[in-house]
C-alpha cells in the first residue's frame, strides 16, 4: 500500500498516525534518513562527532535550533513525521513513541543521516543480490574494535553493517557504494571478520544473522547505528532518536546523493 | 638518467639502439603500453578479442594497417621505438630483437594495450604500497580458470597480476583503479586464489612471488600477459610483440586515461 506513495503522501498518513511502523521498502527511489534530536548545548560536539566519523555518521541535513522543519528534505514536522521515536533519558531507552510534540523543546536541535536503504537500492538496482533483503531479516550489525573519534561526550567503536558477496560482485559494490558518500559510502572492510575485532558473523549485536556461502566474502559498511551508540555513551538528559526501521522519508532522491 | 628524460627524447634514445632495457620507471607520468603486431588477416578477430575481454585487454590504440606510426600516442615508429621485440613463428617465441624494420610487413597492424605501470603509479601516487616494486622484482602473474570469450583463433584463459593489501588499502585500490577502466581498471578477484584456479601464490607462472603479510588479502588485476598467451594460442606464421617490460613509452598522460 504505502510502498506507492508518494514521500509527502507517506509523511502526511505517518503524521496523522495511519502509519507507524517500519519504513522498509516505502517510497522507493527516495532517501529516509536517521533521525537523532539533542539539546543545542551538544549540538556542536554532536555536529562535530558526526564530521570526524564522516563513513558512520554522514550528514544529510541539520535543522535549526527549536525549528522543527527541515526544508532542504521537503515539508517536514520533525515531531511528528518519523513513525516511531525512541525517547533517551540519561543515555537509557525510556519510552517509546510515534509523536513528541510533548516532548519538544526551544532549543532541539535536528539531525538528519544517511541511511543503508539507499546503497541498498543502488545494489538492487545493478542486479546484485542484498542478503538480508532475500531472507526478509534485518541486517546483520556488529560492534567492531575501530575507535571512532571523539567529540566532547560522544564516542565509542564503529558499528558496522555486514552484507555477504562473491569478490567480483563486492568489488562491484565497492563501486557502486563509492557514489554514495552520503549514505555511509563504499564498505570499510572485507573478509577476516577479527581483523575489526567480530569474533562470530553468526551472533551480531543488532539485527539478524544471514547465511554466507561457501565462496563468500563478509563485506562491511559503516552503520548508522554509530551515532545511536555514541549518542547512550553521552547519557544527555534527554535525546530522541527514530525507532530503527522507521525512517524519516524525505524528498530528495537518492539518485542526487550520487556524486558522480 | 632516462627517467628525466621526456617520452619523446626517451624514444630518440630507443631508435637510435641507445636504450635497449626495460622501461619501467622511465618517463614517469606517462602511458607504457603492451604491444602486439600480427598481419591484418588476424586483426580483425584480435581487435574483438580485446573488445570481448576489455579488463585483459584494454585497447588504448590500433595502427592502420602497414603503417607503423601510431599518430594518437606520439611520434612513433614502432618498428624502432620499443626497446626491445619477441618475434613468434607458429605461436613459438623465434627471436628476441631491438628492432623490426628487416621483419616489418605492408599487412602489418599494430596494436597498443594499457599496462599496470599506469595504475601502479595512481596507487603509490595515493600512498598505497605496491608489494612488487617495494620489493624490487617482478609483479607475480598467474594463469587463472577463468575462460576469455574467444574470437577466431585467439582463446585462452585469463591471466592475472596479483598485489597484497589489508582490506581497507584494497578498497582504496579498487576505488583508484576504476578510474582507469584503460589500463586493467578495478581488480577482477580478490581474497581465495583458489575460487579463480590458483593453487599456490608462492610459485607464480610468470614474474616473482612476493610477501603477503598477516592480514593482506590477495588482490588480482586482469593482465596484458592474457593477449599474448592467446596470441601465442593462436600460432599464427609470424606475430610480434614487446619483450617483458621494454614498452612502448607514449606521449599521453596517465591522467588522461582517468574517466573520472
Amino acid at each position: 500500500m504505502s510502498s506507492t506513495l508518494s514521500p509527502a503522501e507517506l509523511r502526511r498518513r505517518i503524521r496523522a498516525g495511519e502509519h507507524t511502523g517500519n519504513t522498509s521498502g516505502s517510497a522507493p527511489g527516495f532517501v529516509q534518513c536517521n533521525i537523532v534530536i539533542l539539546p543545542a548545548s551538544h549540538a556542536h560536539d554532536f555536529l562535530r562527532f558526526c564530521q570526524l566519523n564522516p563513513k558512520p555518521c554522514p550528514l544529510v541535513a541539520v535543522g535549526e535550533p527549536g525549528d522543527a522543519s527541515l526544508p532542504a528534505l521537503g515539508d517536514i514536522d520533525i515531531r511528528t513525521d518519523v513513525p516511531a521515536y525512541r525517547v533517551f533519558r540519561g543515555g537509557e531507552l525510556s519510552e517509546e513513541v510515534n509523536d513528541i510534540t510533548a516532548l519538544w523543546q526551544d532549543d532541539f536541535v535536528t539531525f538528519a543521516l544517511g541511511c543503508s536503504f539507499s546503497f541498498e537500492e543502488a545494489l538492487l538496482a545493478d542486479g546484485l543480490e542484498v542478503r538480508n533483503i532475500s531472507q526478509g531479516v534485518n541486517v546483520p550489525m556488529y560492534r567492531t574494535n575501530i575507535d571512532c573519534i571523539g567529540s566532547g561526550p560522544f564516542t565509542g567503536k564503529m558499528v558496522v553493517s555486514m552484507r555477504p558477496y562473491r569478490a567480483a560482485d563486492a568489488i562491484r559494490a565497492i563501486q557502486i557504494c563509492s557514489r554514495f558518500p552520503a549514505v555511509h559510502g563504499a564498505p570499510i572492510h572485507l573478509g577476516d571478520p577479527q581483523l575489526i575485532g567480530i569474533d562470530d558473523l553468526s551472533h551480531p549485536d543488532f539485527g539478524d544473522a544471514v547465511r554466507i556461502d561457501a565462496g563468500e566474502l563478509p563485506v562491511f559498511w559503516a552503520c548508522g547505528v554509530t551515532p545511536q551508540v555514541a549518542l547512550q555513551a553521552a547519557k544527555l538528559p534527554l535525546a530522541i532518536t527514530h525507532s530503527p526501521g522507521c525512517m524519516l522519508v524525505t524528498d530528495k532522491r537518492n539518485s542526487q546523493l550520487a556524486v558522480l
